[in-house]
């Protein structure tokens, strides 16, 4: 195995599943950590504020500082930043997104919004759905913290925010701008963030679709591990295999 | 102009707008009625009963019938009662819906539902769309009484419900059966309903995409009348062209 500068590492399915630990994978970043090796959380789930997700680490017994994890709420209103500035957004989403937005300066409007932006919202209603429609057909930027169409829980698999954003997508006939994984932004942003070289860092997560694409589509190797939604028999399917896949990060092998 | 022996006529942007009723098409239906010739009303609109509709006509000065309203939802009901008699139903939407589906003697359910149907839902919630998506996952029957994406509103066009099927659709990777226009399946019953033949019957709407091409694709001469939806400006790129185009139905001879 070659040795990498940095690791870019999924949460849900990588790190813990729920309200599980996955100790393996604690285990490793515990060696990332020892080696002085540069990692950032990175994650499509948009409902939480950095702190929060460096609490649920911390509560599975690994240090974390908020700053250590980019949520795609932060990679949007990034994003929102740097092409408009300055901008009014109507925002859908829980409470990490509409922090991420107002810590960046953005004003949340109800109406006449400049920008639309949408993630996972379990208080969806059809008014805001209404609302998103009336500012995208009259012009508003559409972005879409992430495109995943399922959402993995007890109950089963139920919508994801890819799902909640086909209302908007369907019923206007605009395709929005994803931002999450597998779509390239996020990573950009977060090797930025990371301070590592595309060649010399290596995206860690359980998911083909979103995880390991998402490296693939960036230019970086990729390390699927079986802990979470890709089992071995849907990555067979796959036309483009990941760079490294294990069992779980208990087999990884960090030369310096 | 041919004599036809009846009508399937719409409701929203042909006999009325939202509050406003056309006078020319309530006219038109009084002179129907006059030479004894068969009409019904068809419409996408799934929220309410048959009753309620023919209320609305009545508000407007047109004497009508429950029997003289034929909703998407009683299509649906009728479509569910033919394939899966006695279902168990898990259904999304509004009065309308719930009525014709228990008025079929369907048992309405909130889990383990043989199919699910869902129809425009003003109160739509995520754990709706969760429990959707949870019984079409695990093999029910997935029928959607419309495709419309759009619902025109005096705030401009909201999410119709075909945009809300999506959600359903695009999170299970599993596409529902439409009932209504454009669909034949309603046309097909509306028929059976009038009993007249698909010769001798016109399709009268002001929308070419659920009206014009519910008659055109079912089989039936249309008639497309510009007090709704579809502009001339629209029309002019339609490959097929309805049967007969007019301002208004004050322009239609009724040839006995």
């Amino acid at each position: 195995m070659k040795h990498y500068e940095g690791y870019l590492i999924d949460l849900d399915g990588t790190m813990y599943r729920g309200l599980e630990k996955i100790e393996e994978a604690l285990q490793f970043v515990e060696k990332l950590k020892e080696h002085g090796i540069p990692y950032l959380f990175v994650t499509n789930n948009s409902s939480k504020r950095p702190e929060q997700f460096a609490q649920v680490l911390e509560d599975f017994g690994l240090a974390t500082s908020a700053e250590q994890v980019f949520t795609t709420s932060m990679a949007t209103a990034n994003f929102l930043h740097e092409k408009k500035p300055g901008a009014s957004v109507y925002a859908i989403g829980g409470e990490g997104l509409h922090s991420a937005l107002t810590e960046k300066g953005f004003q949340l409007v109800e109406e006449k919004a400049d920008a639309v932006v949408i993630g996972l919202d379990r208080e969806i209603t059809y008014e805001k759905l209404a609302k998103a429609c009336l500012a995208v057909r009259n012009g508003a930027m559409f972005i879409s913290t992430n495109g995943d169409i399922a959402l993995p829980s007890e109950r089963g698999l139920l919508p994801g925010n890819g799902a909640l954003t086909s209302v908007i997508s369907v019923s206007t006939q605009t395709e929005p701008i994803f931002i999450g994984k597998p779509h390239s932004i996020i990573v950009e942003q977060a090797l930025t963030e990371l301070g590592t070289s595309k060649e010399g860092t290596l995206m860690v997560g359980d998911n083909y679709d979103t995880d390991i694409l998402a490296g693939i589509q960036a230019g970086l190797d990729t390390l699927l591990v079986h802990t979470g939604v890709t089992t071995r028999d849907m990555l067979i399917e796959k036309m483009v295999q990941p760079t490294y896949v294990l069992d779980s990060l208990a087999d990884w092998k960090l030369n310096k």
